[in-house]
């Protein structure tokens, strides 16, 4: 997965009909200490994510895997809000 | 998803049986601000996508999850055309 | 998908079992004004791709929906040969 | 799969339901020789991988390949922890 | 596929249950002639590549396309033992 910030909103009413009521967030990459790394990209929320939020990511096919019925052309989902990142430093300490 | 810009199409009569009758557009992707950003790739449309408008696009195996019978080979999907970007550029405000 | 050029074949003997009479054709990825981008990589082809033809491929998992009863791994398909290109390079006329 | 050594931890309490329970651990990618080799990212561990371990990482959707009854919304899973890595430097010797 | 050339192995005793009995081997990534392009990565063997060998390497979640009874979390598959590659360097001749 990958860290990001979210930074704005993407609306499109002419869309792929499953695809309807599905939000749609601007996410700008980040390394962990929140410098970006890397082109936005948009990414679906089911979770509530909102302009600031630091999320987890999941790019790719498996950002489809979302438990519904079927599985949606989508290849960014916001999986989680991230809380707090912890790095360490100093290896074998 | 990425963002993009519709800039022409390719045709290809020779193709792979299951493929007939999509339209396939080369798309420049973009940043946010529609600077563009890496390399023109070519996207399946089926929402009526044309010359110049601001797509969405999902990359990748998703692309294949269109509501069909079964899985195309295809990677790249126009699944909306874009309405409006907003992007905020100071956190927490 | 990526559009590229025929540039040359790969023979291995020596393969998973079910890959056998496959054709293997190194493609050049290129720009829609055929300038080279990137790295070449292998793609299947069951269309009948030859040396010096611009083509259409199919990259990642999505290129194992082919056609058959079961998913091979293969992860470049060539989809298409390219009969035209058609590029704007003005927005909005 | 790529190498990497374990640098940290993320935490996010609010996140997609059927993540509950999964450990979210920063990995730093890396050549052989353990030199970095690009931008960390976040993968989920089952193995008890910790602090400064050297591990073998599945990128992309075959992450959700885990021996449960459905497929995750997840990228990257740690499937190793490397014991040795073995590097010859001459061909054919 | 991508070209590459085996540089090595890995051993992890600590991993996946599934995964037990793999074979994992260190691919070179290579342009046609050979020239080193690209990070090194770890791919599965099945058919029995060595130090030194010429591969084809199935890259992303194809890989775990394998004639398995189920898909495992693995990214990468050696496909072929490479014997003999054709690059054609001029156009139309």
């Amino acid at each position: 997965m990958q860290m990001g910030t979210v930074i704005g909103n993407v609306w499109a009413t002419r869309k792929e009909d499953e695809l309807t009521g599905l939000k749609f967030l601007i996410v700008q990459p980040e390394m962990p200490d929140r410098t970006s790394a890397g082109t936005p990209f948009i990414a679906v929320d089911r979770i509530g994510a909102g302009f600031g939020d630091q999320v987890l990511v999941t790019r790719g096919s498996a950002a489809s895997n979302m438990s519904n019925d079927k599985q949606l052309p989508i290849d960014a989902l916001i999986i989680g809000i991230i809380d707090s990142v912890d790095v360490e430093t100093k290896r074998g300490e």
